[in-house]
């Protein structure tokens, strides 16, 4: 998987997280957060916190403790040991785009299909830069609404060998999600083994949302009861667009950012000491002229830049950045606030990285076309942010000997015994001249990508699977559908 | 004018900058390099420099000695004084596109001409995010080749009122535009009053290109010393291609940079000691397997991080970025690319910024609607690199107690106070939602583009400028023009 060895870019001084700090401690202890579940209300009041109807209000220092006793860094695995990840420190993790229930493919689009889910998770599995599936990738509508996590989490862990994320939907969802994971992962030594193992080094990370401001929905608890009690890793996440879910302060978006996030993680510890946790950050604006949601941004990319530091701050491994972008078509807009997105992420040193390949149109479309684009983005990052070797070979003054003043390197033997590796060797982008360009049919980013994805498609290969173990996981499909009336 | 007050991204360490500082010295003395010119061989060869034909070995400490003359940073006047710009220090200065032979205009590929030169002079006087027109915005290939220099400059100063760049293909151009811009900036006291201003603080800056490997061409030499005489601004700039121009490892093409540059530096401050200059940068790589350039790299993006320690190691104002593409048409790719060069260009803290505006195809068109995706990174570039003021009104709180958990801040009185400028508005970026995009057309970036350039074009407004002074330059470009025999 990729280390990020290049330097963070901070952009806080010691004095502004002071200031910083200063206010997520006043937001905790003076306004407090509200949860809507009675598990996280009697745990909270057992430690001691202030509750009052669904309010807490904290002690910002019980807090800092909580947070003190999640793991800096963790690994997870995936069936194939080749594809586990680490989670923290200079690890980055890549995962697809997440939740949108339409698709576009070329100049359509329309509603996204459990086939469409099956074709982007043969995507994920097909390319190495993303390090998974990611779980939502699409709302398969086609499947009925109860048992499609079912189907969801079937297809992750049969078409992909990768890690996935865990279903939030409700506590059963993600009790589900546990039971087909802990069947994928025992093999013959059978499901009981996989759940020890599971619980040993967790397999399933799972994103739970904040209603911003300052409050935690009941079904998003439950999912985060079921998943912590496992050992499972959770994401945190404060989900903010700035002018409707937080002030239109951006340094008032972070501090609430951080009383969301610490809180969703001070219960998490409470629930169980020592389970995997991630400071999650999804922050963008709205256009305050027509309230739509906006991606891309600067105000984003500067939140962003914040945010990683502020979880460094706490110790804590950072989730957020993507390929985000609110273009309806991978256009030029598309190209660069993907990239606006991307390359904060890479300077803020994420280490879980959701969103980053096919979102579309605000998140409400996976793009087929622009699934290539971002990938090919997530592969020019990867090689920018590789440090130079820089030595006194790296140099090549014996290459100038041979050359001369005004000469020609292509030919040289310094360069004929690097060529094939020495630079970045794109997916997508073209630089071919304008005739050759015009002979191939002088077709845009958009197009070449849709023959790319294509292709990948046809070539895509199922990673081996037990036979006895994708049967085991069919029937639990089967029987839990029954049950669920589906 | 812009001031980039966020830290600069610095990737060098200090060891890995002793490496570079012993690969050029060890060039420049060991190797040398040609200078097509025996006014330079002469000025080189009586400062104790070691010439050989063309070729000069030179004393590293010679050359950093010379380079301590230029000054840190500078001052370049515009006719106009409320759009003069500073050189150098934290400030970064904006022109468009230079150089290119062809347009594009939607679907239509075709010569460039002078109609089209004028149309992007104006678009760069029309927005402010714009320092500079630049020089040569693309070639005017249906105006007489001899006396294109003429025409050029004349629209550039008559379109705009911003500061311009000077015309380098000959020593006699170099003059005629040091003439016209002396007329433009004497007024009514005269020619030679234009003249003691500009030679006072400089007016013009002037792109003199290495020929890389380690060659500077007589051409590009004989417009050195006509603007370094004069006391006009000119940007050093090794041009490299990696693998073409230089060695494949991005080390060794560093250290020639550094050893071209500061050779060609030298030599300005050898023939007028404290002239302005700036370290100039162009560094991409080309496709090894093609041999085609290629923008918006990875190892461009490295490269120019790299090189703006360096020119700050020296002390020296720095050039280089733009929003370089290789990509034909204003697509994901133009998109992406533009801000693979753009983002490090602000990272590294850039000075001054050619090809910020329209550059297309490797530099062959100057693109319409790439113009305005570029104007648009380069605002969002602007707002990004604002740092945040952090202090305890900035958070908000009262914000968050008239709104409460789970509420919206969209009426809130914190909101309605500061909506209209809270954040970045976009001038291409559409976030509508689907119905609404579809409605209006479902038109993607660059389709708007054409819509927002014509737009411009239509509504653009000469800034004055005294009539005695235009006559006096047309009547100078009829006369020189005849002289030259076009």
């Amino acid at each position: 998987m990729f280390r990020n060895r290049m330097p963070h870019y901070e952009v806080l001084s010691a004095d502004a997280m002071a200031t910083l700090d200063k206010g997520w401690r006043r937001l905790v202890s003076e306004l407090g957060v509200e949860f809507m579940s009675q598990r996280a209300l009697d745990l909270l009041a057992a430690e001691g916190q202030k509750v009052e109807g669904d309010n807490v209000k904290f002690d910002p220092d019980w807090i800092l403790a909580q947070v003190a006793k999640a793991p800096r860094e963790f690994d997870l695995q995936a069936r194939n040991p080749e594809h586990s990840v680490h989670v923290g420190g200079d690890a980055m993790a890549f995962g697809a785009v997440y939740g949108p229930p339409f698709v576009r493919q070329g100049d359509v689009r329309r509603d996204a299909t459990m086939e469409d889910f099956r074709n982007f998770t043969k995507l994920a599995q097909s390319f190495p830069v993303l390090d998974s599936a990611g779980g939502v990738i699409c709302e398969p509508n086609d499947t009925p609404l109860d048992s499609r996590h079912l189907d969801m989490t079937y297809a992750l862990a049969t078409l992909t060998d990768k890690p996935f994320m865990g279903n939030v939907v409700s506590g059963p969802n993600a009790r589900d999600t546990i039971e087909l994971t802990s069947i994928l992962l025992g093999g013959s030594a059978g499901r009981e083994a996989g759940r020890a193992s599971m619980e040993q080094t967790p397999a399933l990370i799972s994103l739970i949302n904040c209603n911003s401001p300052l409050r935690w929905d009941d079904r998003m608890l439950d999912s985060l009861f079921e998943y912590a009690e496992a050992n499972q890793a959770v994401v945190l996440t404060p989900f903010i667009l700035m002018g409707a879910m937080s002030p239109v302060t951006i340094p008032a978006a972070l501090v609430q950012q951080i009383a969301e996030a610490l809180t969703g993680i001070a219960l998490a510890q409470t629930i169980r000491p020592g389970c995997p946790v991630v400071f999650g950050s999804f922050l963008s604006n709205i256009d305050m002229q027509s309230g739509s949601p906006t991606f891309g941004t600067p105000e984003s990319g500067m939140g962003l830049l914040c945010t990683g530091q502020i979880a460094r701050h706490f110790g804590l491994p950072f989730r957020s950045g993507g390929t985000l972008t609110s273009s309806q078509v991978p256009d030029a807009q598309a190209g660069y606030e993907a990239l606006m997105t991307l390359l904060p992420t890479f300077l803020a040193g994420t280490n879980w990285v959701m969103h980053s390949a096919g979102w579309l149109e605000g998140g409400l479309v996976a793009g087929y076309e622009k699934f290539i684009v971002d990938v090919e983005l997530l592969q020019m990052m990867r090689a920018e942010f590789t440090p130079l070797e820089i030595d006194e070979a790296s140099l090549a003054f014996g290459a100038h000997e041979e050359v001369g003043a005004g000469g020609h390197f292509l030919g040289a033997m310094h360069t004929m015994e690097r060529f094939r590796t020495c630079f970045y060797r794109p997916l997508l982008s073209s630089s071919d001249n304008y005739e050759k360009w015009s002979r191939n049919g002088g077709l845009d980013a958009a197009a070449r990508a849709s023959k790319i994805y294509a292709d990948r498609l046809e070539s895509y290969e199922q990673p081996p699977l037990d036979e006895a173990i994708r049967q085991e996981m069919e029937e639990f499909v089967v029987r839990r559908r029954k049950e669920l009336g589906d």
